[in-house]
């Protein structure tokens, strides 16, 4: 049996339900009131503002049964009821995150342990939409990357690939880019032995939230790909020594590429981005880019250094990379707000062609949305 | 004259200079190191990792003069000359903010008062590059907005814009959409008349830092369009209440559009964001699509309504407002980051036609700082 008790002063109410005892306030449930006088049916915006609403707003009633909670609002009398699921779902009456650099329920972080269960979607397969491209965008979303195989060899098949989620982020490195290495013994130097797992673009502000690489041709031994999980670094760091974890999260990194004519891009960022409230939202590492750091103060200098080093250590470690090749056709898709990748060296001649292009996670995560909220309706 | 001195352990410098007196690690300026084996001499990226640099790296000599500072680094036995302005323009040897909310140098804050003084660029002028479009990029990154003027009344004349600076950003409304409205007085409710100032696609992450909106047909009185600033909004709450901002920064609104069939956008982030010293760096403000918030504590949900209120009362004010018309062939750009917009009421019968897009803001500030370092080694 559910109740429900108003405070004294009308400010806020405590539902007692299945789901627990849970406290509303007035003007949260009038300010999220469902009925069409407040969002509208079609796309279920707000069509009133918050000065709309009365700043006194209280409840003068308040009753709770199977159809759900049911409250008057003065000065307004207006009445609205919200199913109690709704409300389950939307409960805030909960502690605030005590850890720093916590994930959701949705993010599940890896290491090497990985390797035997990379997320691989079948191109054949994904183009058809349907349950194969839900759970590959659901994998990608989780692990923070993902593989396509069976895909076209032909210029430009990554973007089909883009297709499946989102769209292309053009920039001055134009809608895509190359990647050709040719191997020559001769010329280790050109091979690109010792590249340091990174993400890339971090002196982009917005940072391109998403890369795509494909294979188009691939002759040569080696030349694998690796990633590496940055949340999972960057939560060893914090378990390890939270001061490094801390002094990372806590100051602005700054970074730059002004290598080419007309351009100059400049971020300052930090290297583990927290919410407000702490959660683990953003890495950015890359030497290559990494400008003076000039945003901690002196006596925190040393300990920033230090704990860069460790991070770039972790991210070094063999038990937290996970390998795979990729043949002509085949593709991986990376969180780059979130996953480093980099590229193994390679042995004996070839060539080596991919194409490279950014995209943004925000269409990504809505595609998997919407698809998994059609899915349950159509179960409904 | 210019001074150096070591520390006992040599793991820091006290350089002392007409810029003052600043201290340096050994770590640090032996990774910023300038020499060609560190930073590559075409792009300037970094050629070695931190891992390259030995952890025990101190300074075994370091001399000054005229040239810059000359230091040795142990155990690589490596020395490097910096120039005594690069020192100085790279110092870091002071104290941190202090101040929460805080803006940098290069933002101009402002209110009704710059109206006389909106940032305006000739499309003829621009379209030339040169010191035009490199002072209207200039006052658009100082203030957050700028208009475009004399520009070609063409559909998809907006992209025009862009080219100035960067690249669309492409979403499911597509490259570019529609803002048609066809006045008619027996329907004043159509007129979009009380539409708050807000900023545009908070659900999305990475939002969009940049909108673009261009008119192409104008026979309607009124419409005009007004911008706030968001910074000086956010930085007015707190000057009236630090409470009140902080409560804003410290916790997660959540923003959603799920409108349309394939779409269920959704974002977690405050309303006033700021880096982690404090810096801010983005205001998200819009009613229509804010979701229910249910990252503040129950104990902070009362003071968090008070808060967002009072927000939305100062972006209401008249003294925060600038306004100005959008003539056939006329645009505006806006750092959707920052600057809110709305459309003021009609009044009268007419159609009013307009084009939008989004861009973003790391190739805005990236043309406008190449375009300042050309003109400076074009002085030089």
């Amino acid at each position: 049996m559910a109740s429900v008790t108003l405070s004294p002063d009308g400010s806020f109410i405590t539902l007692e339900t299945d789901a627990g005892t849970n406290r509303f306030h007035a003007i949260w449930l009038r300010d999220n009131a469902l009925d069409a006088a407040t969002r509208a049916l079609g796309n279920g915006q707000r069509l009133i503002a918050l000065r709309d609403i009365p700043a006194d707003t209280h409840f003068t009633a308040a009753t709770v049964d199977a159809d759900g909670l049911t409250v008057t609002f003065a000065p307004e009398g207006k009445t609205v009821t919200f199913p109690l699921d709704w409300l389950a779902a939307h409960n805030y009456d909960r502690a605030a995150p005590a850890t720093r650099g916590w994930t959701g329920p949705q993010i599940a972080c890896w290491d090497s342990g990985l390797m035997g269960a990379v997320p691989i979607g079948d191109f054949t397969e994904l183009v058809q939409g349907g349950r194969a491209l839900r759970d590959w965008l659901g994998q990608v979303n989780r692990y923070g990357f993902g593989k396509v195989v069976n895909g076209p060899v032909e210029e430009g098949a990554l973007f089909k690939i883009v297709d499946l989620f989102g769209y292309v982020r053009d920039t001055n490195y134009g809608k895509h880019f190359e990647v050709r290495t040719e191997v020559n013994p001769t010329n280790l130097a050109f091979t690109g032995l010792g590249l340091q797992a990174h993400t890339d673009n971090p002196y982009r502000d917005p940072v391109p939230s998403v890369q795509v690489l494909y294979c188009l041709e691939s002759s040569a031994a080696g030349g694998e790909n690796m990633v590496v999980d940055g949340f999972k670094a960057a939560q060893r760091l914090r378990d390890e020594n939270q001061a490094y974890f801390d002094v990372l999260a806590n100051h602005c990194a700054r970074f730059e590429y002004a290598g080419e004519a007309g351009v100059c891009l400049t971020a300052r960022r930090p290297m583990i981005e927290l919410a407000p409230d702490g959660e683990l939202i953003g890495v950015r590492f890359n030497n290559r880019s990494l400008a003076a750091v000039t945003d901690v103060p002196f006596d925190q200098m040393a300990t920033y250094y230090a704990a860069y080093r460790r991070l770039g250590e972790i991210i070094d470690e063999e038990t937290m990379e996970v390998t795979f090749r990729l043949d002509p056709g085949e593709g991986f898709v990376v969180d780059n707000t979130r996953v480093l990748h980099a590229r193994k060296g390679y042995s004996g001649e070839g060539k080596r062609w991919l194409q490279g292009c950014y995209a943004d996670k925000d269409g990504l995560r809505s595609r998997y949305d919407a698809m998994t909220r059609e899915m349950q309706e159509a179960a409904e």
